[in-house]
């Protein structure tokens, strides 16, 4: 199987392919977890992560930053109550890229 | 005037009183760059911040997080690159307290 934890986030670029329907279907069943969604006809890798408080939470927040500075691929992280929202994207393609599926694999082994 | 940055957020309970015309009226005038909106039939105070980056956007998160521990009232904070939006409202009332405006300006100051 093509390991997602193994890859890494490659540089993208405007004009980049949007992942494929046989992409999407082969590296979705290795992020159970995660939804796909739609927000403004673009397709978002969504997945929600629960604490016991909120100091948990933004910890949670600071390692995915980490990660996601490290990767230069940036998610949005939504910040509540025991509670850590995250979706990755690539903004430069309108939607879902390989990489949001490396980043979302890493984001699960956080 | 009744400063809100002099004023310290109190414990709320559930049936605590929202937040009346009168005062929002007074508050919401100390905050001019927050909006109240409303989501789920529930007013939220918000307000979007911008920065150059990513790193800046999670620093800012972090002081939030900080001021909002230290007074245990804690807003939603969505964090992506350059940008940072936070709401704060009241839970256990469903709407605002004046302890949201007084967070809202304490926010303001960081």
């Amino acid at each position: 199987m093509n390991q997602l934890t193994n890859k890494t986030c490659v540089a993208c670029r405007v004009g980049a392919p949007l992942a494929t329907i046989e992409e999407i279907n082969e590296y979705k069943r290795q992020i159970p977890n995660w939804s796909i969604v739609e927000e403004d006809e673009i397709k978002h890798l969504k997945r929600v992560f629960h604490f016991n408080n909120f100091v948990d939470a933004i910890e949670f927040t600071n390692k995915v930053s980490i990660l996601a500075e490290y990767e230069n691929h940036h998610p949005s992280i939504l910040t509540e109550w025991g509670k850590v929202t995250v979706c990755w994207w690539t903004h430069k393609i309108e939607g879902l890229h390989v990489n949001d599926f490396v980043m979302a694999a890493k984001t699960d082994q956080l």
